[in-house]
């Protein structure tokens, strides 16, 4: 029987759009505002692609624990901060994001710089509060600390810095390379890592996991650049075609089109390669890596 | 013997300060200059009254925990994000910040945003890595919901909110309360009760110290607004009379000068009235507030 991933995404999805909604549901007061602005970028139309590897690496080493959620959930936090900031006028000062208006042209600059303050935050708070529900404490701490290792300096953070860096600069293949790894690699790999973690994964197993996320990482910002290349803004909620106007390094502009998308499929290969021990359990992470290879948004 | 707060607080900066040093040193890479960023705010010249207010509240209940430090240092990075954020041009646009031009002034916009979000993020890192030196993980995870939570839009971010929804316009005593003792008084009472926490407290201490925070809190902030009016450039390290400037909402624009300092007066009394039961042991906590009454900046 083939795998229905279709169908998977669109029930995991739900789950998550659920649990979000109720773990940072709509606040009283003036200080509503900020919770507001907060919930709108969180509800605009993210495809959850973090939370989902996160359950779905859970569900491979058959894990069972109470706080995959609030951690699944903190990781969309963590993700749609990083996204309104980046949209910001001092940074990418992009308009739109998913087809929507970004968060600083609907609440204005300063609501949306605490808007993101909050989503970190509450991120943290939210992870914190699901040690009450898992008996041990110490590996929820293990979560924090692997998340925000992964969000700081030395991942999310320090990528998003090399890419501020490099703008109008040529880079080279291993500059780009180690600048995706922690821009968005960071991320995506801690979101494996943790679901599996969380499931009682082993040493052994955990490196199984980071190296899935690894290649997933590349594999995922490579289709990204090559989308704004052969997009449109119908599929791709962005204006195509901003990444040449911004100068940004990017895969194909280094490597041109067919390599660039050789070298997705290298990824995929190695992403997928990296889980079969786990076998039919492992299903849905692999099928979410193939995919990448179809994506069209 | 009377207490000599001016040579404990020297120490006790001397600590704080070595132990940030320690806990964020310079980090080499492209990605190094918004960690060169964050250290420039972190080290600007800060008081470190949250980390010392966090220890002395720890040797007020005899406590002896090994997460002390790192705890008490992510408070102070905590409250370094908060400072940096704030004078962003999209928010108060401040150049100065204790005598030394504020962080985007120095590093760019978009760096200065990068580096809040990074001591913001590794605050997290810093307490949940401290819960290898504590046998009891069960409480680092209260330590890390009690800052995330003073942090978040409950705490200092609904109340940079309301402060911005309210600038131009005037608020009753009742708003401003409410307001000060979200966007000051959170983070500064979660110093002092995190110190209890992790010294073993009780719920009863617990409380008598949750008092004090909100006490002290708001006699800081009264102080601050009455500095605004009395101080000058050189005891301030900022420009005075910028509140006025901006149309803030203050205590004295509100109350007059006078019983401006009634009430800073009054709230120290409760404070210090709350840690009595401590005895010798609470002598610094006793001490730092009544200094409110007199600082000059």
């Amino acid at each position: 029987m083939r795998f229905d991933l279709k169908s998977y995404l669109t029930r995991q999805k739900k789950i998550v759009d659920e649990a979000l909604e109720r773990f940072l549901p709509p606040v009283d007061g003036i200080e509503g505002k900020v919770v507001e602005a907060a919930r709108y970028s969180l509800f605009a139309g993210g495809k959850r692609i973090r939370p989902i590897l996160c359950i779905a690496a859970h569900n491979a080493v058959r894990g069972n624990s109470n706080a995959l959620m609030p951690v699944a959930c903190a990781i969309e936090m963590i993700h749609t901060y990083s996204l309104i900031h980046d949209d910001l006028p001092a940074m990418d000062n992009d308009d739109y994001r998913r087809g929507k208006l970004t968060n600083h042209k609907v609440f204005g600059e300063a609501v949306a710089i605490l808007a993101g303050d909050l989503l970190l935050t509450y991120a943290f708070e939210l992870i914190a509060s699901a040690g009450d529900a898992e008996p041990d404490a110490r590996t929820i701490l293990k979560v924090v600390r692997v998340i925000a290792e992964a969000s700081g300096f030395r991942g999310m953070i320090g990528g998003q810095v090399i890419d501020i860096e490099y703008e109008g600069k040529e880079a080279d293949l291993a500059t780009i390379q180690y600048m995706h790894t922690k821009k968005t690699g960071a991320l995506l790999t801690a979101s494996v890592k943790i679901g599996a973690l969380l499931g009682g994964a082993n040493g052994f197993e955990l490196e199984r996991f980071e190296k899935y996320g690894h290649h997933f990482g590349l594999a995922f910002q490579i289709t990204d650049d090559l989308l704004d290349i052969t997009g449109n803004f119908h599929e791709m909620g962005k204006t195509p075609g901003s990444d040449v106007e911004k100068d940004k390094n990017t895969y194909p502009r280094l490597l041109g089109v067919e390599q660039s998308q050789e070298a997705a499929r290298e990824h995929v290969r190695q992403a997928v390669e990296s889980i079969r021990p786990f076998g039919d359990a492992a299903m849905p992470l692999i099928a979410i890596a193939e995919y990448l290879l179809e994506r069209r948004r």
